[in-house]
């Protein structure tokens, strides 16, 4: 055993207790009511960073939810590594879902259950209790910053702002974010390439008013018929998007980057199991990593119209809404998304109603060298961790502000990853790993072992 | 003046306070936690019925809510007429659109504001209130009897098996009801069609549980997506419905019935101003009162899925649903309408999501004869109360038990209504006017004296 894996054994209830504590705070950001909550996880996190070993802790502020800051310096000449983190959670509806209370934290079968588990929160911890490690044992080779933000689950609206005004505290050398999955149950990845993400409204509206959809109905255009007529327009019958122009930017994959996403093996029938559905629907001639990790992806999140409680209500009601949100791979940008959908639906000249794109916000996709220093310190960590060759994986999730770190700090990104797909990440019954909890705690302190070995760097 | 406009004239205040204290009631069928209301808002009319000298009345058991039933019993060889109402309402949702609590009745610029206001409550009251004065001026020359049901906003139920088990009972001459609409605000008519009604949720089943829209999407197919799908697959870009099949029973009117439903002049621009909307859309080729009165049309009355709350929540919902209805003209049948409706979503052949149709129920359309005594006799009294020779039209609404009324008692009815389109009924600010309903009670006691004037009947 190595030193660090005696650590944890020893530390494990403790590890367990604290990571709780944390997940029992409900800082769900998109809730107005949950505000105490986020201010209550951001200070659990600073006098944390400060047990463990931090020189200095603050909640820094934003236009928004603040940000966690801490560091450790050892000296300027030292490398430094900025670890990114959010301490704010999905919402937990549908409650009743949930075999156990979202933000009582429970262990079965060796997960532990709670929304935020793996997202954030859980992944987030691997970098704390590393550092905790590093300090307990004196073992710190590099500066180290940590950035926990507020609003990940709500696009991050205020961290490029926050980014702008900071960019002296916040020089380093590299940024390490735990907030992807691996590539499988046992197999490590480095995820190199991020879809970007476009969030936006579609707001339809009609009569002045909820009418009788007997005296109306014929007459009077169904904000829903339109809603649904959009959306529909969106899509031929395999799913693949319709929309003009949104495929241009689009790059097509190289042979290389074929090859590497073609060594992440996806058993269809698995993932159909998991999921439990009975067919998969996509792009035809992409494999499933290639759909959701290389090529865009259109999403309508939710939709809502009329009387949606118990029992009927015979109306033509006055609006509809959907909120849609769509993935873009790195050579998309988001204005030209949200020009070409402004004129396509624009171009779809439905009448009698308004539509409307309404609170539209984006940001770019990301992808990373597999050359870079850090990235092989990553790997080799990862391989230390877990015993395989890790793999190099496109995640078809979107970390916001990670091509705002590349375009403000200048700095890349190493995303080490320790989620998995039964994880649940914005589902019911959110559940994290404790085997990934506890490698990931080693990977984190293997990785400034690696990275920060040769001491000062010339910059 | 005559003897009921005196009536009515020295009564006012007390009419006014009787029905305000019945529209205080949130009798809502559709609402679970309305049940005490219901049994309340059914007791009061049972009272009143009573008070105002029903030999007897008394709340019958149906499957679902009773029927308030009384009768004044003359004697056997009279004709009797039989007067229909209901005694529950819609749902008041959504109350922050209204102007004034939707059950605290307020009196404003002569029309009174409360859910039920028209439907049914103000309308039904009318009858009350002229039974009340034939009462007390001796002047009864028919029986009367009432069924006051608590299911119609909710599509009438139980209301068919409550008359089979009760045929003999009810035996009647004539059925007369006040729950439609008059054909302009001074334009007094009688509705002789009505349109039937289907109702119908559909339910779209995708993955087992709400999944991260970044990881999934471009894989798993969503079900909002299908929901929209099917929707937009019932309409061309002029709301025509495109269902296979759907028009195949529908009759075309004859060149009489276009010249009776030609005497409403419906003007565009009023009809645009009193909804909000710049464009009306329909069938090419048909007149608003055509479009509403003489075809059929589909509506969604809600859709809803995802996280619709405040925030932003990603993901690729579990599962959407619709509520939607059909209106039917006399020749279509509803099983006939299930059945196509069925055929027509299965042969989308969507993939990757299951599409149910379901909870559905339907009835069908009403049409009546313009030569009946009764039919006469309302005419006539109409035009003595509002002074205009009235029209007989068409309503787009549905009161889906009266071809229950035809079928299983063997009994036309006469629907006599007093609502206007601005009562806003089923929407925020419901309200009748006093005028229509003062000389709503007029109408129905000229009514009884046209209609059993000649006493004894051959039957």
């Amino acid at each position: 055993m190595t030193a660090i894996q005696h650590y944890i054994a020893d530390n494990r209830e403790k590890i367990l207790e604290e990571l709780s504590a944390l997940l029992s705070i409900p800082s769900v950001s998109s809730d107005p009511r949950k505000k105490t909550h986020m201010k209550h996880a951001a200070d659990f996190l600073r006098i944390k960073l400060l047990e463990y070993g931090a020189d200095k802790a603050a909640l820094l502020p934003t236009r928004g939810f603040p940000v966690v800051y801490a560091e450790k310096i050892i000296h300027s000449d030292l490398p430094t590594v900025l670890v990114y983190g959010h301490y704010d959670v999905m919402p937990a509806e549908p409650v009743e879902l949930w075999a156990s209370d979202p933000f009582k934290p429970v262990i079965r079968e060796n997960r532990i259950y709670a929304r935020g588990a793996d997202d954030n929160k859980g992944q987030l911890f691997t970098h704390l209790k590393a550092f905790e490690y590093l300090t307990r044992n004196n073992l710190h080779r590099c500066n180290i910053k940590f950035i926990i933000e507020g609003e990940e689950e709500i696009g991050s609206p205020s961290l490029s702002g926050f980014l702008r005004k900071n960019k002296d505290l916040l020089k380093s050398d590299i940024i390490v974010v735990s907030d992807t999955k691996m590539a499988g149950p046992d197999l490590p990845s480095v995820t190199i390439g991020l879809r970007g993400l476009c969030y936006a409204e579609i707001e339809v509206k009609g009569p002045d008013r909820d009418l009788h959809s007997g005296h109306y109905g014929g007459v009077i255009a169904n904000p829903v018929h339109a809603l649904c007529s959009v959306i529909a327009s969106f899509f031929d019958q395999q799913q693949r998007i319709i929309i003009p122009g949104f495929y241009d930017q689009v790059q097509a994959l190289s042979e290389t980057e074929k090859n590497e996403l073609s060594r992440i093996t996806v058993s269809v029938d698995d993932f159909k199991a998991s999921t439990g559905v009975h067919d998969l629907t996509g792009e035809d001639g992409f494999t499933i990593p290639e759909r959701v990790g290389a090529r865009p992806a259109l999403d309508v999140n939710a939709i809502w119209a009329g009387h949606i409680g118990e029992g009927s209500k015979t109306i033509i009601p006055s609006t509809a809404h959907a909120k849609i949100t769509i993935r873009l791979v790195p050579d998309q940008s988001p204005d030209n998304i949200h020009d070409i959908l402004k004129k396509h639906i624009s171009a779809l000249k439905i009448k009698g109603v308004t539509v409307e794109l309404k609170n539209f916000y984006g940001s770019k996709g990301y992808s990373s060298s597999v050359e870079s220093k850090a990235y092989l310190s990553a790997i080799s960590a990862l391989k230390k961790a877990f015993g395989v060759d890790p793999v190099p994986t496109r995640s078809g999730g979107s970390i916001p502000i990670i091509s705002d770190f590349e375009q403000i700090l200048g700095l890349k990104t190493i995303l080490m990853g320790f989620g998995l797909d039964s994880d649940r990440i914005h589902s019911p019954n959110e559940n994290f790993s404790l085997n990934n909890l506890f490698r990931g705690i080693e990977s984190v302190v293997y990785f400034y072992d690696e990275y920060c070995r040769e001491g000062r760097v010339a910059r």
